[in-house]
């Protein structure tokens, strides 16, 4: 039996206490200072307040001012914020965790740096790390936090530079239904995953655009969406080719965790919005003013592949589809798809 | 204001119908002896029966009997026969048609041929035209038929080996909801949206095991949809580059068209019933005995990825899901998806 906490009580790291519970370790999750609640209601009925299902049994719990206990003697760390708390996990977090620990993070997304440059939350994570060694490892890959607590089968990559961190954290989390490939393309993997957050707004579009003709409760179509969906596939593999991380298993990565990102979750609601022809504010008015990760992801991609171009070191005419959906989000555009420069030509 | 005859009135060749009409062109609807009560109907009342509207005003139909009228003169032919008048095709109607005009096929699928290879319906009919100088082109990609009467955002290619011809149709075709992308590389995209059908179908199944387990009319699950689509993404690319077809856009082509027809038609019903426990044969049962043709792409592509690897040109063991898809169809092997086997390894 191995001793794992898991820092964050969101969907998706609440989600991980099931297989490292069911596999017999000592599971401990530790809420944010966001996640108090949850906690309380996981203290008294056994539950996280979004799932149908009951922890296993076992599962302890604990407040963020309880985080030490929570992390003492611990053989892996799951780092389970969203992307707004990429600073705090690295500057409250990681400084608690015993050197040589493995961290696994479940945070996705991308920040800029200078040039056009992209950097992953791991690199981010190193960089504030200084001479404290913690194998950082993190996962990507098609989970939807409901769908692993009802055993869904599932298939994700834990990513990293530590392979024998990577083998221990696989070792301890795999299950029957949750399957783990490694893969020490952190760059590839990460990108590929807060990559197709994008996109599955994009895809998202033409459902909304559909509903908009022909009612919200009408029938949805597909050769739109799948029109989007090749062209997402194009626009990934020129992003991460200029990554250095354009390989088919990073591809097939982001190509299956678009799929999945286009059935679940908030992305898919505002994208609907939006080709609804709702603009941003609207949008995200009707959601309550929730921040969305795949908006911030965008804007950063975008960014980054404006300055690039600048640099001459991509084209930004190869990515209609993302420039596209950063006027959406940053200039109000009204949603009208580029469909004809996603055609190509005869050579 | 150009000539085009459509010889087949099945779904997708009177879909056709509708860009080229909407045009302004002469459009003639020859339906094949199956279609018979297709083109009655059509002629009564103006409407393929599975459709929901009204073909174009002006659309002319045909009885087969009068397929050398719906020929003559005609700047364009469809050819909308599914991949079992694939024969019948070849042999009754390129005959007659005038040397010099071109041909586009909707038809899906690839032939055996010796030592494991695979080759296009395109190339098949070159083999029967012998001196008989017919410009081939095919349509491939992400196209419902009832979603494109219904004006839905649609991205195609067509791929032939006469760019003149290619972009002759593609200039009489094209509409402000129907975009056209233009290949010269046959193999690769016809390939890419015949093996799409066998992947599909392995999609489907996951479907159909969660209904299994959860009920019928439970929500649906993508965990593992989407990883069956990446690992599908995976084996397309690998079998795309056994075919020297394993360029980015083949694939994207490849992996949109994946999608749609996880969504639309008999392949996915099929795929849910086999997930669901039911065999093969039951399945076809359930189903009314239609034949499939996602089942003869997915024997087929079985079949020369079995003699490639015996020959040492291909290694079976890369291909886990299409060789369990054949093994369920073929042998009546129980759904047992092996997921371990997607997994990869740290190199």
């Amino acid at each position: 039996m191995a001793k794992i906490a898991i820092i964050g009580a969101g969907m998706m790291g609440s989600a991980l206490a099931f297989p490292a519970r069911e596999n017999g370790h000592d599971v401990r999750l530790c809420g944010t200072h966001l996640d108090r609640e949850i906690i309380e209601t996981a203290k008294k009925a056994g539950r996280h307040p979004k799932f149908s299902t009951d922890f296993p049994r076992g599962v302890k719990y604990y407040q963020i001012e309880d985080v030490k206990a929570a992390i003492d003697g611990a053989d892996l760390i799951i780092g389970g914020v969203s992307s707004f708390g990429v600073d705090w996990f690295g500057d409250t977090i990681l400084p608690l965790i015993p050197g040589g620990t493995p961290v696994l993070t479940v945070t996705k997304g991308l920040f800029n740096a200078p040039g056009g440059k992209l950097i992953t939350y791991p690199e981010f994570w190193k960089g504030k790390l200084g001479g404290h060694s913690v194998p950082l490892c993190a996962v990507g890959g098609p989970c939807t936090s409901y769908e692993l607590v009802a055993h869904d089968q599932t298939e994700v990559t834990f990513c990293g530079d530590d392979v024998h961190a990577l083998e221990k954290a696989k070792t301890l989390m795999q299950t029957d239904y949750y399957h783990i490939s490694v893969s020490t393309d952190v760059t590839g993997v990460e990108s590929a995953v807060a990559l197709k957050n994008s996109y599955a707004l994009g895809v998202a579009l033409t459902i909304g655009q559909n509903q908009a003709r022909f009612g919200v409760d009408s029938e949805m179509h597909f050769n739109s969406q799948a029109a989007v969906f090749g062209q997402s596939v194009i626009e990934m593999k020129k992003l991460l080719d200029w990554l250095g991380a354009g390989g088919i298993e990073n591809l097939a990565l982001g190509a299956g965790d678009l799929y999945v990102t286009v059935y679940g979750g908030r992305t898919r609601k505002v994208g609907i919005l939006l080709g609804r022809g709702l603009d941003i504010d609207e949008a995200l008015r009707e959601l309550d003013g929730v921040t969305l990760e795949s908006l911030v992801v965008s804007r950063r991609v975008a960014k980054a592949v404006r300055e690039a171009s600048d640099a001459g070191a991509l084209n930004m005419g190869d990515f209609p589809m993302l420039m596209h959906i950063d006027d959406i989000i940053e200039n109000k555009a009204k949603v009208n798809i580029p469909w004809e420069k996603f055609t190509k030509k005869a050579p």
